[in-house]
């Protein structure tokens, strides 16, 4: 299948490439470097070190036997877009090209308004550029769990059946972000819906949980230039590998609040095995298929007991700190999220968190250095009253 | 009280300014004019003639007996805005800045863009500059009834209590907009509520119908320069104020599909009158409250008979004409919208829309000439799938 994946720089979209050429597609992507630029702009940097695209579409080459078709541009230009569609012709479209941080767009109105446009319009350049060049094509857009917040009844996928008043109807579920870019991922949803109803466009919208891994199996062992890269700082750091690269460098694992609010987590492998299923099976003209894409729920204050643990063993010193915390969140909530239609098309979880923790571990001591070197970057000081105050450890 | 109209030069803002004048407020305003740039885009012109803003202001001054002051500029610009709350340091804030129509929002990827930056960056906008600078005013902001789009069960107001596998929560009602105009709305109402939970800001976020009309009472009779704009072609002239725009110039009135949709309506001195309600009486710090802003619902062919039976009381000879309907939407549904809060913060509705048609008329006949310079503004060709191409009659 010609597979096309905005965003193939970042975290996910080198990993995903390598996954889907792995399985036999062709594959074609575009990026700006914006992801290099904002962590960057946040005082940090990739623990992995990330190659320029030139070096990576070498290695891809040796490694896949084929020659990925790589453009440097943003979504958010319409005209690139739709070149970009003419050219390849896609039969799939995988949206990665978001800037997927919570904190870094609750910095100030300057970042959450570049949210917004970056997220909301190269979205919507996406829609119409499909809708003129490939409307057969599927687009299989990342979207995120953090879309639905904690609502005290169960989380179904995308769409529920309820009864209100003695009349039933199938409806949206409802949606309630706690951040500026978990708006913008609401606000994609309800225009990607519109665009598969009005349009007759397909799509998959992926509600996804926070990943966590530096390897899939589809990643050429012993080629450094293979690796995805992998950030640790307070903006695009996300839990477990955060609480990794902390405890490489002995650093306290910073979880926020009492760490009582519970996520759903999937692996790297898990996120792009997903992906590729998605890519693989796609829904009908006209339908909007929303997927929720986690492994299991846990508690943030869980997950650093399980790095620490795996620290221990590897022989690292490790303490669980508790900050607090710098965002608006529920501490202690009901969390029952459904996930079972990426079950039914197939998806094998590979429950084995703790191997996962490890082969990070392993993969990130080598560059305790660099991570090191920005530790600064890590500790909490975006709050979402809009203010810039470092977190106090309370305990 | 001291009320900021963002979007004075409008169809809703210069009337407005007039009833909280005559109710004793404070009123200032901003805006670009950016409706006259956009109805004058489409190839119209609103049918009474609109003044400078000189003109408008002399007039106001002479009879309210207040300097309005005025700003021009836009609420895409932060500092713009930011300096506006500064200076005025308004107590109410009431938001119709942002482009209100669903078939310009559709023209094309440009106009959907466009739609998307000034609504949702300019709400943004506010929402961070009251923040900043006076985050105990009420922002009272307009949203739209479609944004619920027409749901099988009843519309509750902003919030519904519901029942799902045996727990129960608040949420917000799902939102199923069908244009890009009306999912900015929908947009802005996630932000806004998020807003109000972070920060603590006050809202009252306003669903309101469609607007008719041309009078309302504290507008002075016999000063054409207090008189609001009118528009009457396809992208911003709604149902029943084309219809008699139509209905004085002879045009057939044109109802798309089967006219058997069914919306909220009211009339402008109640639009007004609600919006007057929702300053005077805000809710607390941290509400979002949500009012459904409309007198009765009715269906389109119902409203097209209507204007024809009141031309043809004024002598007109007048014909209904159904057209295929450039929009996606549903033609029979079911449709029952809640809307009791307004009623018990005091409204109460005019019900007399035969009165007010005639109205329309009477101060409509005088400008026939004008409407009839612009009648090619008025038939639909504006399609949801994107294309440009004239609605045929069907009947």
């Amino acid at each position: 299948m010609r597979v096309l994946i905005l965003g193939i720089d970042g975290y996910l979209g080198w990993a995903l490439a390598q996954h889907l050429a792995h399985r036999g597609h062709e594959v074609a992507g575009c990026d700006n470097y914006a992801r290099r630029d904002w962590v960057a702009e946040v005082g940090s940097q990739s623990a992995t070190p990330v190659p320029r695209m030139t070096e990576r579409l070498e290695a891809f080459r040796q490694h896949f036997g084929q020659n990925l078709r790589f453009h440097r541009g943003t979504v958010v230009d319409y005209k690139f877009v739709w070149n970009l569609l003419r050219s390849f012709r896609p039969e799939a479209i995988v949206h990665l090209a978001e800037m997927p941080s919570a904190p870094y767009s609750m910095i100030d109105v300057d970042h959450c308004v570049f949210t917004h446009t970056n997220n909301v319009v190269g979205t919507l350049n996406v829609l119409y550029a499909m809708h003129e060049v490939c409307p057969n094509a599927h687009l299989v857009k990342l979207g995120s769990m953090g879309e639905y917040g904690t609502p005290n009844i169960d989380i179904a996928e995308g769409m529920f059946e309820i009864e209100y008043r003695g009349r039933r109807d199938r409806l949206p579920f409802p949606r309630q972000a706690s951040s500026w870019y978990h708006q913008t991922k609401v606000h994609d949803s309800n225009n990607i819906s519109m665009a598969c109803r009005i349009w007759g466009l397909r799509s998959t919208d992926v509600m996804q949980g926070v990943v966590y891994g530096t390897r899939i199996p589809a990643m050429p062992e012993g080629d450094d230039r293979m690796l995805t890269r992998f950030d640790h700082d307070q903006c695009f750091g996300t839990a477990i590998n955060r609480f990794c690269a902390q405890a490489v460098t002995g650093m306290a694992l910073t979880v926020y609040g009492k760490g009582t609010q519970q996520r759903g987590f999937l692996p790297l492998c898990d996120s792009v095995q997903c992906l590729g299923i998605a890519v693989e099976k796609p829904p009908l003209a006209s339908e909007y298929r929303v997927l929720n894409q986690f492994e299991e729920v846990y508690s943030i204050k869980d997950l650093a007991e399980k790095v620490r643990a795996a620290a221990t063993r590897r022989g690292l010193d490790v303490r669980v700190a508790f900050f607090e915390n710098p965002r608006a969140e529920a501490a202690s909530h009901y969390y029952a999220p459904d996930h079972t239609k990426l079950f039914e098309l197939g998806y094998v979880p590979t429950r084995d968190m703790d191997g996962q923790i490890d082969q990070m571990l392993r993969d990130l001591l080598p560059h305790r250095g660099r991570i090191a070197a920005r530790v600064h970057a890590v500790a909490p000081d975006i709050r979402w009253d809009g203010s810039r105050r470092p977190s106090e450890e309370t305990s």
